[in-house]
């Protein structure tokens, strides 16, 4: 019998799922739509199309355990809390929901402590005890680990970087209805806010003046900057200076190893790495320079999230079989 | 046979010890100065001192660990590095000299990790799996607890909230070389700096204008606050404004249960607590708005090092017997 932990990533658009092994391995993956306001019938056809999956397998498989990542996932409680992006509003038991349907244990987080947990289990984190994950996406997420374990903090809430304060009461608007929060200058959004800006101060020639923001995407930005565009340069300088600043600060509280970065932004490469040391080290006390290794994450398949996602589970079991990881 | 752990803590001038119960009572207390520069002779004069006070006690006595706490203090390693203010340079591999001397399980930490302790073993943290510990003295301190563990960090150095940024790249010179660090505006000396620049930049009247900056204290400065100074009320101010700011910054790393405030500082009450609220308050996340306790630290005796420091062996003595603590 083959045992199997279900790895569940539930996006605004999709939910994806796969079949993880107990070496990290994805067996068989697929998704459905996260469309269905009515969570009970959701979970009924995640769970239909979970099993048609298994079934697609050529052995026989045993579930042990189903791991999810999802936007303002709470580990402590297994809900889901006020997602704006997901069609359910309130608090989601999530967990309770997928336990009652496939009576197994089932263990929740948000997607950059999901992502963080796969750091440990089959990324660059391997063998650390203390290190970040931090996800460039859309926004900025992040992950804390310390003594071994995922801080999820008392409420199920820790590692939220995205809202700390880049300028404390000042600065950007954020979605969260707080000004200056770190997102909003280091993400794929807060980049093009950052050429936005320097569109609007400067009147130096840019091939970024042809897009719109709504076209404008991370790669645009990265590509123009390889071709010597000084304005996608500065944009990502500008950005990695910010991030660097608030890594120096995030080390002053939990003195990690490495910092993971992964996400669309961390894939523009030492455009954003360069600054992003450069000034993590000068802001950096000096009992920590030169000691913390900041590095793209080692996941960057598309099946990060559900890797990470099955590793909340995967990491219960090997503990509980005295397994180092 | 009455077991005992042996509590020290260790400044600059001098070296205060007690003998700790299994229940937290210093059963008695004594200090030897810390000004040998040789560190063996440091150790065997502190394990005389140590010795006879144990012997003036009525019942025979067991010692079952030491626990210290010291400056630049290093869990992981059991060292004491670079302190500034101790008379001996570079790394002192104090544990090993103690264990060497007592022929017992030592564990060492720096000082506000000692207090986290403290608090979670008998102050306003008994029964909290994530909290976190500010030491406002001539800087500031910090210890961090996160799943009902200690976060030391990678390398033993985690909790450097004095050294965190309140102005990136810019503000006061801090002695550690960066600008900008939290405690060059939170602490005792922050609040010094700050009462000067008021006295700089304004021209009101003000009873602090008769002190000099090596006489002036916190003290002092919340006595003028209290008799309606307005140059006092505004540093009070505008120390909680950095101190509340940068604490919900924090509580957006490890989200947790309550803050507790201890050390000079705190003693000023309501004139550093309220505004530190307001702005804390001001400063989260909405999801964690009104969740979050900031409190003055229970252990307010003057022994509060001693016990942390032994609170390091008893949370051990404690985990191995299987006792929730």
């Amino acid at each position: 019998m083959l045992e199997l932990i279900v790895g569940i990533d539930i996006g605004g658009t999709s939910t994806k799922f796969g079949l993880v092994d107990t070496a990290g391995k994805v067996r068989i993956h697929s998704s459905i739509a996260t469309d269905n306001p009515d969570i009970n019938v959701y979970i009924k056809d995640l769970a239909k199309a979970i099993r048609n999956a298994a079934d697609s397998l050529d052995e026989p498989v045993e579930f042990i355990g189903v791991g999810v990542g999802a936007p303002n996932g709470n580990y402590k409680k297994g809900t889901i809390e006020d997602a704006p992006n997901l069609p359910w509003s309130g608090t989601v038991p999530l967990s309770d929901l997928l336990n009652k349907e496939f009576g197994l244990p089932v263990q929740l987080t948000n997607d950059a402590n999901a992502a963080a947990m796969g750091e440990m289990m089959f990324g660059g984190a391997r063998g650390m005890d203390d290190f970040i994950v931090i996800t460039l996406g859309t926004g900025l997420g992040s992950g804390f680990v310390a003594n071994g374990q995922l801080i999820q903090g008392h409420d199920g809430h820790a590692g939220e970087l995205g809202h700390i304060a880049y300028k404390i009461g000042g600065g950007r608007y954020c979605k969260c209805g707080k000004k200056g929060c770190l997102e909003t200058y280091v993400s794929a959004t807060g980049l093009k806010r950052t050429v936005y800006k320097l569109l609007a101060d400067h009147h130096m020639d840019s091939e970024l003046k042809r897009y719109s923001f709504d076209d404008l995407n991370t790669k645009m930005v990265a590509d123009a900057a390889k071709n010597g565009d000084v304005v996608a340069q500065e944009a990502f300088e500008y950005t990695g200076k910010v991030l660097g600043a608030k890594l120096a600060d995030a080390v002053g509280h939990t003195s990690p190893e490495a910092i993971f970065i992964m996400g669309g932004l961390a894939k523009a490469g030492d455009l954003i790495f360069k600054p992003t040391i450069k000034h993590f080290e000068k802001n950096l006390l000096h009992i920590y320079q030169g000691k913390i290794k900041v590095l793209p994450s080692e996941l960057n398949s598309t099946h990060t999230p559900i890797i990470g996602a099955a590793s909340l589970i995967l990491k219960d079991i090997m503990t509980k079989k005295g397994l180092v990881i």
